[in-house]
């Protein structure tokens, strides 16, 4: 066992497997979700001609960041309460639910009042005080695992929002900090069959960031419902060359569709199938 | 890329891909190899009743160590001479061709005269004397990936094998060393589209010791081939836990047979088959 | 150069270095600053027994934590606004500067009124608005490494403080992440001279979380100052094996005592002094 | 304790600690050994000059590689035999007993031929027919921990050369492979006491290597001495510009002569002293 603590994400704490279900979409059953989008939202245009592609696509959730954690303090980061105004309006569109990030406790109202799914990024996956207001929030959380964190980290970080409350909460493996500089990080898809032994709680995969090069996402992809991910998040761009951020991690929306039915094959043979 | 100084293994040396055929079997084609066996010949009876259990289960190759790399001078470190006269042996019975490793360039005459195809295991990626012998041998040669080595520097051992004039290697990625506990390497799938990417060579995967977890070898195994992989490198065992090494990682028969099905499906979903 | 975007933590800054200065000690200047006090306030009495012990072996500031970012929801998480009062009691006694960790942007304020260094734990180190804020408040920050972040990394998270507003800035090295199980982490020396050479901001070694073995921390903090450093960072209690946290890491008073000895013959012989 | 089976080379095997003579010079004790020269032997000119140089600057013994691990198979590997005997003058000229790398056993004889320490790389360090054959010489063995070995394993393959029957054997930290960029390795100082207190032989410190970056080496030799290493292994070159391998880790003369005098004081602060 992971860790002889964890007493709420633990697999025994809930044997049959969590379900999470948002707007109808529910993660962690037979169905592997599809969560797609711009890395940023930048703009109107760009956030509706995105939400649009990825849901004739094959996505059943919608991803974008109003709020960018960024690792330079000169990068883009993000617009903020208009990039939330732009994903509601996107929702309204699509119908589709709608994952975005949120950073700082002081957002939560602002980001709930639009979010369906809140994530935490990477970065904050060890803010604890973050951790325990999205534990209290009780909307679903999408928790991404550190960059350097080990499995048995991770599930204690998972444990910090279940204490506090909240039971919808769904992990996402997205590529570990390793010495091979060819790749932005390192997936580690053995990650999904040790976290399903270890806990009840629903995988995704994130193999955009995993990887950090859109040629690869589709195969990785493919690799990670193979490993039994309950799930894909994946970034999608009209235009990846004019991302203002993320661009080279990118699917194109024909690529992405491509990757979908490519997906769904693989899907079928481990005998799941795409939502 | 990711170097720019590989002659003879970059993909533009031979853009359509390098099929390396032993004894009929072909390795790089669209049909995916399964080579199984045990970690190490133990003895007549271990050796032939996995032989004949992997050729039952659907294997195309046979591995199995006489001479075994160990951490420790005081584990059992292989039948040498008599484990090459066992692996002969099992070929007889069982017409499967063998991979055995090869640690010591003083061994290879006795290791060449048994073996269809010669291993390099990860601890020697950088042994470059033994690589130029392996490829002055003119024989088929499976090299590992180094526990630690870049993906350029695996190319670049690889070169040293190519530059003693032999065009017949196989690679292999059987996991990296990570800071994760919870699995003995970290099996770095990305890997794979990346080394098709960069090289015509073809790319096993070896999901037996990039996890060091038996009853999660089917999945990694699935996710290798849905990653691209152009075979598998597992290791079988009749009595896993009498195992002289290796035990915790190998499968039984019955599971290795359920592994094989499974892959055949994943297999179909990525226009591959087993062969 | 680490990179080419770090516009007010580069070197080129600021050519002849940042003297960070706190109630009159001097950080960033010849003298070496030892930095000691325990993990966590857990008492009146072990925080001033801990408090007077540091200064008559040599500190010249105290260290404790009343907030404690702590792997599992179920440890001890610090006393809060009590441990804050509990370190201005100390401060009040020993005349000695404190430094504490802020956790969360709300607990600003409370931090503020008692702190003299606003301590940015590692796990936080890209938790970007808590960067900002502690950059608006103005006053001195120790920002410690993330356990993976490199140091292109970190100076872009530095850069953040500065861009903020706040030039009052002290560096730490406190071990990265490797796959080495027998120390905490690996403590990584050569980034001192790499971070003096690329940024003008001082820079402090902490051997207490660098290493996880209070036996250790004396020799890692000899070395650390014949790297230059400017400061250590070290953890005392008068009895670590009742501490309530990193009891494993803490020094007794009369190590730490012997241990500023060692190191005052070390600075000695590289040309500074201990403060 | 690293590891339970570590029969030979565990401390309490000799609890006072091994001390390894070579000609005259003993490694292990109170004083610190300082071996220097360059990466490769390349002509007798700079052979002649190096170890003259070296000597002047305060050297105890010689280092120089006629056999080259390099990762490409298109750089220089050494001179071989023409670069035994250059190192063979090198030692008539000064003095010096010489360290020399074997890479293979069937250059064992003619290395051992001229060497007074054979040294084992660290791409050798699991290279276990080599290793036992080095224990089987007799000879005065310096073998370098390997690049993700961990201490448990590097013990062990000491332990091969041991359990040969050879306990005339030197240990040495070069640094590890991690993920921070901006060093070639990451030197791991706290090896240094924790070999220490786990085995009895001597430990050495290789900052050329462990650093990449010349200018670092003097202070990370400090560094290494303040942290209890018994020696330090140093490239130094006349012209590192024109060097046919690692000239940017390699010393001139000057600087060379520069480090010496500072490691001497650090060296005194510790309770040591420079050979």
């Amino acid at each position: 066992m992971l860790d002889d603590d964890l007493r709420l994400t633990a697999r025994a704490a809930n044997p049959v497997g969590t379900v999470v279900e948002v707007r109808g979409v529910r993660i962690g059953g037979r169905e592997v979700v599809i969560i797609a989008g711009p890395c940023a939202v930048e703009s109107e245009n760009q956030m509706l001609s995105a939400a649009l592609a990825v849901k004739a696509g094959g996505a059943s959730m919608l991803r974008g960041g109003a709020y960018k954690p960024r690792t330079s303090p000169y990068s883009f980061r993000g617009l903020a309460l208009e990039g939330l105004r732009l994903l509601a309006l996107a929702r309204a569109e699509t119908g589709l639910p709608v994952v975005t990030e949120v950073m700082d406790a002081r957002h939560l109202p602002a980001v709930a009042d639009v979010a369906d799914v809140l994530q935490i990024g990477s970065r904050n996956m060890q803010n604890f005080t973050l951790l325990e207001e999205v534990g209290r929030s009780g909307m679903p959380v999408l928790l991404k695992r550190g960059m350097s964190a080990t499995l048995s980290e991770y599930l204690q970080a998972a444990e910090y929002i279940m204490a506090a409350g909240n039971a919808e909460l769904i992990l996402c493996e997205r590529g570990i900090r390793t010495f091979e500089p060819s790749t932005r990080n390192t997936l580690d898809l053995s990650a999904v069959p040790m976290l399903h032994r270890e806990t009840h709680l629903p995988v995704l995969v994130d193999p955009s960031h995993g990887t950090g090069h859109a040629w690869m996402v589709p195969t990785l992809a493919s690799a990670a419902v193979a490993a039994g991910a309950d799930g894909l998040l994946v970034e999608v761009h009209c235009d990846p060359s004019s991302a203002l951020s993320d661009g080279v991690n990118s699917l194109t929306p024909d690529v992405f569709a491509g990757m979908v039915e490519q997906v769904r094959r693989v899907a079928a043979a481990v005998g799941r199938a795409i939502l």
